[in-house]
């Protein structure tokens, strides 16, 4: 007997068919003699609605009050849930944030969980129910208002419940059937990964993976939770109800330690991110100080900055400075450094979102070298210029123009392997 | 300065257009000095949405689930609300049932409230914010489960917020702009009444008008809280704010003591039901404990029987029995019935949705004889059959073939004088 927790997004609990769905696979769990929790997202679309709303109501809303009117898109599929799974004969609640309670942090739609105070929920698993819990939301530490978690929280909701649960397993149910060796649109022959190690899974969810919320997988990783990727279109009966141990079905992608993977590739997987801009500071002047000067403002305005390059120009007195941002933010990103013009002293700024960040990751880079050398070849070879870099321990990204994405993706699909049976 | 409950239908807050003019009612309070606290309903049709996913996930659904489904309607425009208020520059923040706490007995679906802790509301009206609370729900005494108050349930969430803040007045804003002799589309000469007592004001609730729920009349009554039904599709502006006492501009209609009343009529409003239907059972055996018989299973099966008519049939052995019940309850009634065939012992049963309930209604009829009688005499001119009379020191009602419903209506409302300038 296992203890599981079972997330379902929105295109999973998207209509009470889909739901009814859902729950047989809940019924899987439960017949193998499983204790189960059910975190919901709100039905795809919902969500979306409750924003505009919001937005229609005011721009500039208190972000306590949207969280009020957000939070309720989940309080519906997670009541609806508990209504199909007791017409199926399971005993099964549903529990909303401040009923659990789970406590979060004050930062109103984009709040963090602090902690979840499980005890009444173990004992209703102990004895037989299944608790279905709202995703996205939790009580803030003044215990009377909602607090959501921002975009995608469902998935943290979920971890964080696995590890207050001390849940043998946390299985994200989505609309697709695990993590891939790089998006399957792109390149046909992208392989479903059976395992990957959560600081891949880290890495590939911050650059641009949609698989995986980031935060849940900075969550599973810390607390060392096992979490597993797998579609709830695939038939109920044709996944195997989870045994405590480490004997995994071939399913979907299971997120664990790197000793569990035994071959490891040096290269696991390929990701693109089209979001971002690039924006080029020209002929700065190259004096101590210049680099806080730009980036002061821009973290000051709440503005993330990734990538960075600097190139002294042939005077050796100037310097371009090239860096990106979230193509989202460009405009404000533009704004601040007009305002901060006569501080920074630069002759223009460029900027074009006309730019992607492809990224190799792969565990295996740690012991293996020019990984990153084979790369700079490979997009050499084919003409892709490239605009800026980054590297991590595990990671390589580079910046190139958009137009390149595809064509890029693909050579290091070929090149490391990944295309192989 | 006075404090005031404002209480908002599902057409009031229909969309956020509309909510904007609730909030312009509201600022009208405030910027007098008044101190506000503002009920709402869900968006018209959200209720019902809400309640059709329920009933597409179980016909037998568990009625806490119904109720965290349900509850969420309220969420999203308490939310809504306060958002706007903000945006015009008026500190508000909205208040679901359980943060109040607004407590509820333990019936779901139709709960009680039991009683309302508003002391932290009191403390944030004093120091000039609006508060905005969730109609239809609070807060069972489990207090972890979200109860619902049943259809309608705001009016009366409203009323009881106002007698737990001792306010001067609670308005409650629908889309009509008061209480009608009757229905002006039967009688277009119908006239708002500027006043009607909780008494009259109860028995109009409870046959057939749709303007207040009865359960918050009821409350009003026994609380003397003074409840005032007006439209808020009437301009903002040309409604004047709340002032202590007893001093009220001549809109919509107010739901006061009869003392109050200086001019009372005999008769203050026709009102009709057309929800009734008529069951007669043929040829009982007219012996003692028969009537238990029959309506003690229908008593058990939660079945309402309203008017009851027993006639001894020629031979004087038998008895026929008629009697109404809910039009949308009447195939259970006969099911009951012919369950309890054996029991009861009769010949037949016949029944007919085809009837309408008409009543007259009126304080002034307590010191008034043979308003019954002229009532009963109009109808015989008319050529209009009575199957059943009930009647109440201040109101009669028979019951009559639907055909005749509105010849019965206006021929009323000209007899007793309400046709009149």
């Amino acid at each position: 007997m296992a203890t599981v927790v079972m997330k379902f997004g929105g295109t999973s609990v998207a209509n009470v068919e889909r739901i009814r769905n859902v729950a047989q696979h809940v019924k899987r769990e439960v017949d193998a003699g499983n204790k189960v929790a059910v975190v919901v997202s709100a039905m795809s679309g919902a969500t979306n609605q409750l924003v505009a709303w919001v937005r229609e109501a005011s721009l500039l809303h208190d972000a306590r009050e949207y969280d009020a009117v957000v939070a309720s898109g989940e309080q519906v599929t997670a009541g609806l849930t508990a209504i199909v799974l007791q017409s199926m004969g399971i005993p099964a609640r549903s529990w909303q944030g401040w009923q659990v309670p789970i406590h979060t942090s004050e930062a109103h739609g984009a709040a963090r969980i602090t902690g979840i105070d499980a005890s009444e929920i173990k004992k209703r698993l102990a004895s037989g129910e299944v608790a279905v819990v709202t995703g996205f939301q939790g009580i803030e530490p003044g215990r009377n208002r909602i607090a959501t978690l921002g975009r995608g929280g469902s998935d943290t909701s979920a971890v964080a419940m696995a590890i207050a649960l001390e849940a043998d397993v946390c299985d994200i149910y989505t609309d697709v059937d695990g993590v891939y060796t790089t998006d399957p649109r792109i390149v046909p022959k992208a392989k479903r990964l059976p395992k990957v190690s959560y600081e891949e899974m880290l890495e590939m969810a911050s650059l641009g993976s949609k698989v995986l919320q980031t935060r849940s997988v900075e969550l599973a990783m810390v607390h060392r939770m096992r979490t597993r990727v797998l579609s709830s279109f695939v038939a109920p009966e044709a996944i195997e109800p989870v045994r405590g141990g480490k004997h995994w079905q071939d399913i979907g992608t299971i997120v664990c330690d790197e000793e569990e993977i035994v071959e490891s590739q040096v290269v696991s997987g390929i990701a693109y991110a089209k979001d971002e801009a690039k924006v080029t500071i020209l002929k700065v002047a190259d004096k101590p100080g210049v680099a806080a000067r730009i980036f002061g403002p821009l973290a000051e305005a709440n503005i993330n900055v990734d990538m960075i390059v600097q190139n002294v120009t042939p005077d050796g007195k100037h310097t371009d400075m090239t860096f990106t941002v979230q193509a989202a933010e460009l405009p404000r990103a533009l704004e601040v450094l007009k305002g901060a013009k006569a501080d920074i002293g630069y002759f223009d700024v460029k900027a074009s979102a006309d730019v992607v960040k492809v990224s190799v990751i792969g565990i295996g880079m740690r012991s293996h070298a020019g990984v990153a050398a084979r790369m700079f070849q490979a997009m050499a070879d084919r003409g892709i210029n490239i605009h800026a870099i980054t590297t991590s321990e595990i990671k390589i990204s580079v910046l190139i123009d958009a137009a390149y994405a595809e064509l890029a993706v693909r050579t290091l699909h070929t090149l490391y392997g990944l295309d192989k049976e």
